[in-house]
Order: C-alpha cells, then structure tokens, then sequence
C-alpha cells in the first residue's frame, strides 16, 4: 500500500530552504511542502506560490498548525533553538538543519524535553552518515572487516566560503561535519579535543585562519585527526580513511571518467558539497520521512547535536588555550541508546 | 509551480515491472501508477492493491483508457510490437523496454507511423544513456577532449542468466546495450557487424556459446570491440573505453570503499545490473516523466529501436556465416534527426 | 663466489648499441664489453676508447675472437640474420635484438641449425618478459588465479616515430612486441591472425596508416586485440588485459606520484619506451649473464623469433587481402619445449 | 670512459651487511667489496671467500688499510660511532647506516670533525631520499606544482619486529625514516614534535606500545602527523601526503597486477621494506658511489644524522612528558648547506 505523504512546513526559505523545498516535492515522493515561512515575507509568498503551499505569517504559526505534519527548520542559526522547542512543545517532529542551537545548554534542554516525553521528535541534518561511502565503511567496521578502529586520518578542503565567514566556522560549520560522522562511525563519545595551529595558506580569501588542524580523542583513545581547509583548497575533496587492528577504510572519491590526455591519467574532482554529497540528502530526507511513517526516528538526534555543540565548544576553546580540552557530557539518556 | 503528476499504465507485472512500479510510485515523483495490466490476473490485481490503481482487463483497455496519460510496456518481448502500435494508434506516450519488437519490420512501421503522425510518442527504455558515467564520457567527446574518436573497446561480464537463455540473447538482451550506448556515444550509424568465435568458458550454466566477442564498425571506420560474457564472470562488470585521437575516456568503476588488509587493497564490484545503473533507472524516468510535460521526447527513439533490431540481426547472421554481415537501414527519417 | 664476467662483443654502435654498452658496463655486474664493431668505424673507435675496448676491423672477425664469450647483435635489421648465422657456426652464444631475421626461413635455419647443434646459443631481444608486470601477470595465471586464459585485449600506443617510418613497421617494431608477450603469456602457438581496417587519427606524422587494430587467434581459440597507434598518441601507453574464465588480470600502469589540483586528480604517464621498460632491459641482461654462466639459455630462443616472424609475415599479408591469414609453423623441435 | 671500482670494506656481517656486500658485488657495478669484518670471526671470514675479499682482525685495522677506499658500517648500533669516527680520523669516506650514533653528542662530535676537516666523509643509510616516489614528491614541490607545503600525512605500517623491539625502536628505527624524509622532502628544520598516545592493537607481538601517532611541527609551522604502526598491519605499507596551498601530492603505491576476481578488484600490497624499498638502496649506493668518485659526497650528511638523532630523542621524551618538546639543534655549519 502506498503510504501517505508527510505534510511538511519550512521555516526558512534562503538557498538551503530553497533546495530541500525542490527535493521534498521533486524527488522524495513522500513528502510534500504544504507550507512555508521566511522572515522576508515576500520570499515565502514566492515559494508558496511555486509549490502550491501556504504562505504562514510566523514560524509559530506554522508549528501550530494542524496541516502540517512535520517542520523542517533551515533558517539563520540563530533562530534553530526556538523553532525546535516550539516543535516540541507541540509534539511535532522537527527536522533542523545543523547547528541544533547555538549552545549546549539549549540543546540539552531539547534533550530533557524529549526524555520528558519519551519519544524522539528531533533530527538534525547530519547528512553525511546517509552517503554511501560512509555507509559502506560503517558496514565494513561493525563486519569487523578490519578489527578493531584506532584511528582516523580525515580531510575537509574547500574551494570557498560565503562572505561573513569566521574562524570560528571553521568547527561550527566545517569541521562539525567530522565531529558527527567520526562519533558515529567510531559509535563513541569524545573524552578530549583539539585544535592545533599550522602553517597559513596565501589563498585564503579573508582574514581567519586556514588551515587548522584538528584532533579528536575518544573515550577508549581513539585519534581522529582533521584536516580542515576553510576555502582555496584545489577542490571539493573529503577524504576519510579508518585504521584497523586488521586493515584501513578509505572513503571512496567519487566515480568520474578517467580521461587519459597529454601523457596524464586524469580524474575530475568536485567543487562544492552540494554536488558531492547529493545523493545523501536525497536518502537523509527518504529515510527520514519513512521513520515518521513508521513512528520511529533513527536518524541523527538531539543528543547527536548536542554532543557536536559540546565538542564544538571545546575545539573553540582549545584554539585559545593551545592545549587539549576536555568534552564534558551529562549522562546519556536511556532514550538516545 | 509543480508539475501534475503523469498517470502511467503498466502492461507486464513481472519483476521488471514491478521494479518500475516501485519506481514511478516512491521515487520518481512526477508520476503516478493508476492502472496496472498482466497476463495473470491475480497478480495484476495484487498489485493494482498495493499501489492503489486499477486492474485492467486487457493490455488494449489499459491502452484506450482515459485515465492513463502514458503507458510502460513491460511485459514478454513477444507482445511490445503490438502494445505499442496500440499505443500509437491511440496518440499515446508509450515507454517500451526493449527490445521495441522482435524484428526490424515492426520496428520500421512503427518509424513510419510516428512519422506519419508528425512527433514521436515512443520511448525505448535504454537505460545506460542515463547513467552518469557514460554521459561524463559523451560529455567529454563533444567538448572535443580526445579529438576524433577512432574506437571503443568494451566489456559486458555478466554472473548468470535466468533458464531458457540461449545463444542469441547474448546478442539480443546482453550486447544490445553496447549496440545502443556504442550508436549514441558516436553520432553515428554501423556500417558492418561481426561476431567472433572465442575459447569458451567451462562456467557457462547452459548450453549456449559463452563468451564471445562481438565487433562492429561504423559508417566512418571506427571500430568496437565488445567481449560478452553472459554469464560465469566474476561479477556484474561494464567496461568502455572511447580511444580518439588526442586521448582516452573510461568509463569508471563505481565508488566503492577502498579496503587495505590481508596484503591487498580491494575494491568491491557489483553483481548485477540492477545495483550497478540503478541510479540511471531513475534519472531515465523522472527525465522521461519531464519530458512528457515539456511535450517532447528526448529520450532513445523508434529509430533507435529500429537500428538496433538492424543490428542485432546482422550479428546474429554474422554468428552463422562466421564472416562479417552489413546493416542496411532504411532512410533516417527527419524526425530523428 | 663472484662469478667470472662474460666478455661481450657489440656488433652496432647506434643508439640501442649505446643504451646496452653503458648497461652491460655500468648497470649489468656480470658482464664487460671488451669489443665493439660499427659500420662507421670512427664510431666503434669512440665507443672502444670510451669503455676500454678492442675496436674489430669487421662483425665477422669480433665474432671469431677468442676474446668474446658472447655477441650481442645491435646492427641494422638486414644484417641480424649473418651475424647470428656466424655466431652459431662459432658456436658462441648470441644476444639479438629483434627482428632475428627479416624472413622466416632465415629464422628455420637458425632453429635447424641450433637443434643440430644440440643446444641453444641465441636469445631475442623481447625485453617484456622481464617486465614486472607482465610477469606478474604470468605467474597469475600459471598459479590459476583467474581460471583458462580465453581473451586478451592490449593497446600499444606510442607518441611518436623516427623518419622513414612505413605501414609494416607497425607491425614488425610495434605489434612485434604484443606478438611474442602473448604467445608467451597464454603459452600457446597462433591459428591465424588479421589486421582490421580501421578510421584513421589525423594526429600521424608520416603517410602509413594509423592507427590499426590488429588480432591474433591462438590454436585453442583464444582471441587477442591489439590497438596499435603507431605516433599521435596522448603519451607512450601499454596496456593488456587477460581474460580469464573466473577473472581478468591488468598490466599496472607505472607508479606515479598522485597530484590533486585543479579539481582533479592526476596521474602523470610515460612518453618513450625506454623509460616505461628500462627495469625490463636491465632485468633481461642481468638474466641472460646468468642464464650464459650457468650454461644453459632460458629467455627468448631462435624458436621465439622464427614464430614472431611467421606472424609479423601473416599479418601483413591480411592486411592486404583484408581476411584472417593463417599462421603457418614448422613443428617446434624438442629443444624449444 | 669507465670509472675505477670503488674499494669498499663492510664492518658488520649481519642480515644488513650480507645484503649490502651482494649488492655492491652484483648490483652495482662502480663498487667491489675487498675486506670485510664481524664480531664474530667465521662469519666474516665465510663472506669473504665467498666474496673474494680479506677478513679483517677487527673494524680499526679494515679501517686503516690502504687497499680500502671507503668504508660501510653494518655492524651493531652502539658501535657505529666509534667506527664513523675512526674513519673521520682517517679521512676516509664511511657510509653509515643508521643511526649515525645512539647520542647526538656523538653526532655532534661527528660535525664538528667534518667542519675541521672542511670536507664530507660521512653519509647516513637514509635510503628513502633515492625512492622515484619520495624524489617525485620533492621535485613537484621545487616545481611550484602545490605552492607552499603545509602539512604532511603519513603511516608507515609493519606485519612485523625482530626479537628483542623494544618501544623506543618505534622511534629510532621506524619513524626515524620519517623523520629524515620529511626534513628532505620540506627543507626545514624541526621547532617541536610530539608523541601522542593512542588505542593499542591487540595484534602487538610484544610489550611494546603500538600504534603511536608521532607529530612533528617545523619551524615555518608545518605540522606532519605520523602513524607509527610497528607490527600486527595488514601490510607494509608506506603512505605520504603533503599538502600544499594549491595542492597535494602523494607517494603512490607500487605498481602492481591488478587482479578482477570474486566480485573484488585486488590490488596486491607489500611485506617488508627491503622489497618495498629495494631499487632506493641500488640507487642509494650507486650515487654514492659516484659522488665518492666525483670527490663530493651529496647523499645524507653527518648533519641530517644529527638532526634525526636529536628529533628521536625529544620524541622520546615527549612519549614520557605527554607534551610537545622542542627540537634543540646546534647552528648549522656552513659545510651542510
């Protein structure tokens, strides 16, 4: 039987409102956008108009409303935390966009929500851990294809950032990515983290620090290390390789045409994320309205994004101190188990 | 604004088509099964149940009815000819599975018959035009990265084939594929075809010749070289090299994780068409669903069908007289073109 | 205990004459090059003071020297079959390069002659059996890895060729080598071989046809391709693929540092031979020392050269008559088993 | 013409030293071995018959003959000093695997008598420098090909140790190759470097730590991480990847059959250094023997021996005060620039 589709609201219609909004009416056939908001109002009438949804006068408002089933929050960061309680209050589930909120302290109050109510409502938009590749090395580790992990060398370079950018983002947005994946394909919490200092790059387009080099260590002494390349890099390339007692993971580079001219065997790379990881969202977004058909969450959750804004914080602070710092979780609920 | 849905009827509930139906319902969201078809009735009512459409009596009332916008034709090859003619009588888009008919005279009348009706209505459903590897490569000859192309060499290795295969499907459901990708990546018609006598394989889970190599040579001189193995290999296995004059152009191996251990690095391969071009599948029928929309198919035609029905006559002739055999076409219509 | 060195003589003081007398003095412990012989005699004179070395007034009269232990042949093509003639009647072991001969009956005699002899004194210069890969190929296939050879499908492309170039050499300098390698690879004798007319690269320097797919037919029905672009190409580039029931096995490419920029990765390729097989050169006379010390030939024997002979003849002629020509072989003598 | 052989004396008639004495007798052609010596007296004694050389009484008296134009030490590390020294007095070339000595001060002692002597003796058995894939990497960073280096990621993975390894060796006889390499490769001398402690695999042969992750940070800042796997890998496997601002580039993996079988693409890896390695060390000592006969040593110095020696024993330190310490070099004498 073919199942309903999901009824869902948007809050936030910028270029990343704009592209899930195409997807969930596009490509992912269970779910439809029957709703939207922005805080330029005439964006959302735009939207609304394109894809035949109504036009809400605040985000709340949409939250409230009994034709919406689900809410996908892809607003500034800044606004994350309220829309999702919101959500919660109203038992709704709610689909945010990374960063969860901007501290620790809001996204463990979403978590005791959550426990309050005992079910999930939360996921957040991790979406690497729907690519197959890291799909594909999660299977491999858990067949115990390679014993047991010991350490992960990764690589997050980019070609550009968008105006505004800060060092800061370099954890928040950047490195966030390798915070989450790591945890999960690892399945453990970080007891320290830090961010070491490294040579400058002349391509950097503005005046925060490129590259930084970032290490995570794990509760049983696990070492990630991160490179992270803000922006100049060569291309889009993510690169991860899991080190084993028995053997090495690497994520796959993308498959391309192998072009073999003027005496080079050549390999075309990307250059942005949303070409490299498209499949994953497609799959993130799939998955997601299928766990809600079902009643049952499994994608990444509140904890998920509140272990990633603790870590974030302690790389924050480490670059300052220029030692290790400690990642200092409360205790996991059994409902995140 | 959104696209309205295309209301498909499928005739052939088989596997292929169930696979289909699977795909214009959950993944495909331009379209919509509304009335399924088959032989066996019970199962054409099973699946009009699970995807909430109608059991039709008959492929020619599926065909006549109002409610169906476009029609998938994938039931025995035996029938394709008929249904789709019923097809064009009524105006209809029909997308057909190939082959397009059993011989090279219905494929012919069916030419004459959109030609006479002034726009194309038939798809042929030629996957491997939709997979981004081959596309990468057409890509690449028509920005004249390899100059001129000169050949192609290229492989089609196969696991196993379903009882009741024979020799000539080698040709007809195997090599059919290069036979199309091969016209299509060259802009070009064949002039001569061959099939060679090779060594044969004590893996072969029947009594038909396996492998052998097949070779074709365009109007121009190039010439392609197809080793088929329909079954025995050691995995589901596609290989096309397009040689030209200032380069090559591969078509790559998927991505799959690279594991280090046991002293090898590895790759692993896929082990049947279905993992290995289903992204094409997809991209073939939302590119297909859009192309209705837009009121003009793009898609492999009735004269690609035609050709290739041409085609795999000769080579099954050359298999016989041992030396090679021409492809006599009948004049390209300018709808084609 | 060190080994005595062998005493060579060089009959041919051009380039490859050069190549060889620096690595048989400079890179081979096991040999010295105490003669030399050139038509220009200013040139043997250079060579002999340069290595220290007895200039001979003739080829003939280096080869009757009691000073010489072994000969090795770097002469023009026409003059190979002579000198070798008198080194076997001097019975004195002889290094030629190839061809052995310019027609196959000189090469028969060489073999009755040597069977007369009872032993074996001339090895051919196919430098490609001591390749790396292609020997790893080998011993894959002598250890079962990939089941019974059926196929082999090979490209040998080089960027360019020296003035007076014709049609012929490429087969009887360029698809010489695929030649030997494969009937040393499957270990088996041709049925009947064929040059396919093919489009033709408007990247050749000189008025011969190229490029030209050439195909060899073993006895047990193996097929083998081989793209010949004889200048024009992307980089000097060798490839070969065996085909076998449970597997295929590829000759790698050369190492070569992996460079991302630019948004790709690259792999830089080889522009001559003599870099691409310079281990293979410095493997096949370190070898061939030993083979002389221990008294007993092992590498490419007259045998090898008559066979590679009959085939280069076969070829050209279906060239010119356009149909497979047969391979025709006198039956090899025990002493080649 | 053709340069004298070198005359060689090997001290120390181990595994090493026997590889050596047949390298310099049969692979490389400017050297001979004339004396040898061992602690234990039939051991050097059996070499030299079978070498044709003379067996010295001890390494002091091998070092004084005058039928010995240079001198490789192959014997125990704690021995190695005095002999280099000796030869310094002597003013005799002295090629020293290593470690040059087990104390910088030692090194140090070294430098201090080339500088008095105004000419290099000594070099150091760093063999990695004469690797094709090490000396591409080098020449596309002098080529500009990835502007200014960054950083460097690299593992160096052992299937096994000796007897007798202890946790320090993890340092000065496996990561010490790093540790010269990655000074060659950038040209810069270190300012700090780190061991970190990581999860330990359980497939450790012994009591020693493993892995370790080693961290170096030149003085320009470039920080280059180090998997140190001293045994238990799947492999021997040596990876490095510097990463520039426009670029990366890295070491490849040797070139090998690829094998297609059982659904996988295989590409086989090494065992052990010595064949991963082994055209570095005929390099290694061809160059050297040819700058030995050009009068100017151009191979690892006395200082690049030092220099390791003093990073070694700050990594040591740093394992035992789990924090960064600073690498303390003398100033660098003009002689080594």
């Amino acid at each position: 039987m073919e199942r309903n589709q999901i009824r869902v609201g948007i809050i936030g219609c910028g270029a990343i409102g704009k592209e899930h909004m195409n997807r969930l009416t596009n490509i992912v056939p269970q779910t439809k956008v029957v709703g939207v908001y922005d805080y330029f109002k005439d964006v959302a009438d735009e939207m609304a108009e394109k894809y035949d949804a109504q036009s809400f006068a605040s985000g709340e408002e949409l939250i409230q409303s009994d034709d919406i089933d689900a809410v996908l929050v892809t607003s500034t960061d800044d606004t994350h935390s309220g829309y999702v309680m919101d959500c919660l209050k109203k038992d709704k589930y709610v689909f945010c966009e990374k960063p969860l909120a901007l501290t620790a302290d809001e996204c463990a109050k979403m978590v005791e929500k959550e426990v309050a109510l005992g079910h999930r409502l939360i996921q957040v938009g991790f979406n690497r851990r729907f690519d197959n590749g890291y799909r594909g090395i999660k299977q491999a580790i858990e067949n115990g294809e390679i014993g047991e992990p010991l350490m992960i060398h990764s690589a997050h370079r980019n070609i550009s950032q968008a105006l505004g950018f800060k060092t800061d983002y370099a954890i928040t947005r950047v490195a966030i990515h390798e915070i989450d994946i790591t945890r999960w394909l690892l399945a453990e919490e970080y007891d320290e983290v830090q961010v070491l200092k490294v040579k400058q790059s002349k391509r950097t387009n503005g005046d925060w620090l490129n590259p930084q080099l970032v290490m995570f260590k794990t509760r049983s002494g696990q070492i990630i290390d991160v490179e992270v390349q803000t922006d100049g890099a060569y291309a889009y390339d993510v690169q991860c390789q899991v080190v084993g007692e028995d053997g090495t993971l690497n994520l796959p580079d993308p498959a391309s045409v192998v072009k073999r001219t003027k005496q080079s065997k050549h390999y075309q790379l990307g250059n942005d994320w949303a070409t490299r990881f498209i499949d994953s969202y497609d799959t993130e977004f799939t998955e997601w309205a299928n766990s809600i058909s079902d009643g049952k969450l499994v994608g990444p959750s509140a904890w998920d994004g509140y272990a990633a804004c603790v870590t974030s914080d302690a790389l924050i602070k480490s670059r300052v101190t220029g030692v290790p710092e400690k990642v200092e979780l409360i205790t996991k609920p059994y409902l995140y188990k």
